[in-house]
């Protein structure tokens, strides 16, 4: 079992990662000081419940919890204010009270959305994450939650930490394999804005990963929630540092956006942009190697690097256009230095941008 | 003029109290760092958006500001998700960035819809408090924002601090006296839980006070607001002695829900309740004058003492019944012990309520 603490001052919390820690959660429940007074929500969704929700919801009774749980479609569509009220009514119902906790048992849409509903339900109640999926361990640290907008993703939300992460691997082995690799997209950008050698170690164990061995995953959620909590602690409001997790996001966003819904996941999408981040990052300089090991490290994971060419430029460059310098021709975006270092340069090229877009898809 | 902080550590912020206000907001914005870049976004209503939202939306446009308005109906409907979604469209239409503010310009309706647009659009932006009812004084200190869910009042929010408060003595002078009147209770609230000199000399000025006159008005507000801000210094996650705050609030928010709309305003509603926390009182053994000054402040205000004799006892306790030690025939109550001084009764017997809420029927 591997332990690290995300060290925020008082909102300071430790995430837990290790095999079977589910059939174990009462006990950390209990040593983070959630009630068994007060009834506890879970919530879930429609492909995580089923494999789960019944076994820690009888769990957390057989040890004196009170629990109820709420089960809300799988998708992006559930971190929606429509369901926030209905798990709200379910919350009522259930007789929730201040001293009351929710509880994410899920991938990020799950988190987000129980996330939110934490923070805001009686303005604020403990919250506990039990991330099921690999891309959840990037959303699982830092705090931040939210719903989405019809006009925009993520944009009604707070900053509300939980008292814990639960990760327990067993859940990880019925992610399909393209889920898998899409979240190791973010575990190597992990690596990519501030860790050389954890690069490395990705790409030797890149066979290891993608078969779910349980010690290199756990290792690599370790390094993974390790490198975000050094980010986060030092930024927690997102004032300055913290916007270099967003290596490959401003391209990645703008795939997702116009890529049809499945076409592309978000882990793939931000493979294909930080490709392009490290050619924006040899323009500005950086050795040919930054870009080779960046290629070499996604494609290693099976993620794809090359932009498809159907995806119309200029739609993607209007996807783009709300950057607040994009009306002077300029964009803000993290761009490598280094393997392991990244910069922000707010000075970027709409041009260049548009350049890359059409060259990453000839990428190889 | 009169200022006043309210202590919260690196969250603090003034209260400003004066005549005029509106006509050099601009100002007030440029000292607490309201940035010019970014738009801001006048949250108003029906009823107050004609008397001001364009005077202060040319003032600030002509000092520089880029300036949106929106414009919600007047009441507590409006307090919904369903026009949060509403005001976050038009704060994204609007451009609306990180470092934008919201403003409530309005009384308490306003300021706790906008506060919670505040506090959770893009994760929470900078938020400005214009109060122009007597009784937003109450919700101007403290930080509690929300909105509401079709099964409970005040249920989704947060705890969101102001970056200060105007309050423009000059918007109250178009308040209905019955507004005027009830928003009185709360001030006068405030005297009762912790300063009997203020009791006293809320008694002597009523009359100036129902008159409108300015600095009566003023002194009344800053006395209430720094009450107010001394208990939310103490406690501001309402841990404890926040609670405080609720002298009359239990029957009061009871009478509210039985009431047809309107036959109650909040203020008369809890001015009826603290009279009943008084007889409380008596029960508890307080000497006979905390009930005569409590009712003496109070009527003097102009406000109502007697329960109206219509409202069904049993539909009264009904809606007091989510006490969570209503179970054991047991209310919590805040209860005067003297002018100026409460404690917290948990084992008030539910029979003893019942026989408040007859006994309040028959008050003179």
């Amino acid at each position: 079992m591997r332990e690290l603490t995300v060290d925020l001052g008082e909102r300071s919390y430790p995430i837990y990662i290790g095999e079977g820690l589910l059939d174990s959660a009462a006990g950390y429940f209990t040593k983070h000081g959630i009630s068994k007074k007060s009834t506890l929500m879970i919530v879930s969704d429609s492909h995580v419940a089923p494999l789960y929700l019944e076994t820690l919801e009888q769990h957390l009774r057989g040890e004196g919890f009170r629990v109820t749980s709420a089960v809300v479609d799988a998708g992006e569509s559930s971190k929606s204010l429509a369901v926030l009220e209905q798990l709200v009514a379910k919350a009522l119902e259930a007789g929730l009270d201040r001293k009351s906790a929710v509880v994410a048992l899920g991938g990020g849409v799950v988190g987000d959305l129980a996330g939110f509903l934490a923070a805001s339900y009686m303005r604020g109640v403990q919250f506990i994450q039990i991330p099921t999926t690999i891309l959840a361990h990037d959303s699982s640290v830092g705090g931040k939650v939210a719903v989405n907008h019809p006009l925009a993703k993520n944009i009604i939300g707070a900053f509300h930490q939980p008292e814990m992460v639960l990760y327990d691997l067993n859940t990880l082995q019925t992610l399909p394999i393209r889920e898998v690799r899409a979240g190791l997209a973010e575990v190597v950008k992990h690596g990519l804005i501030w860790d050389e050698s954890f690069v490395e170690w990705c790409v030797t164990n890149a066979g290891k990963l993608q078969a779910l061995d349980a010690d290199a995953l756990g290792y690599a959620l370790y390094k993974g929630c390790s490198v975000k909590a050094a980010v986060v602690s030092e930024d927690e409001r997102e004032n300055g540092l913290r916007a270099i997790l967003n290596l490959g996001h401003t391209i990645g966003h703008a795939l997702e956006a116009v890529a049809g819904y499945g076409e592309l996941l978000h882990g793939e999408a931000i493979s294909i942009g930080m490709i392009g981040s490290a050619k924006l990052g040899l323009r500005y300089g950086a050795p040919q190697s930054v870009y080779d090991v960046t290629k070499q490290s996604l494609q290693s994971c099976g993620l794809p690097t090359r932009l498809p060419a159907h995806l119309d430029t200029d739609a993607i460059m209007d996807a783009m256009s709300h950057d607040k310098k994009f009306k002077e021709s300029k964009m803000v975006f993290v761009v490598p230095v280094a393997i392991g270092k990244v910069e922000i340069k707010s000075d970027v090229p709409v041009e260049w941008v548009r350049e890359i877009v059409e060259e990453l898809k000839q990428e190889a």
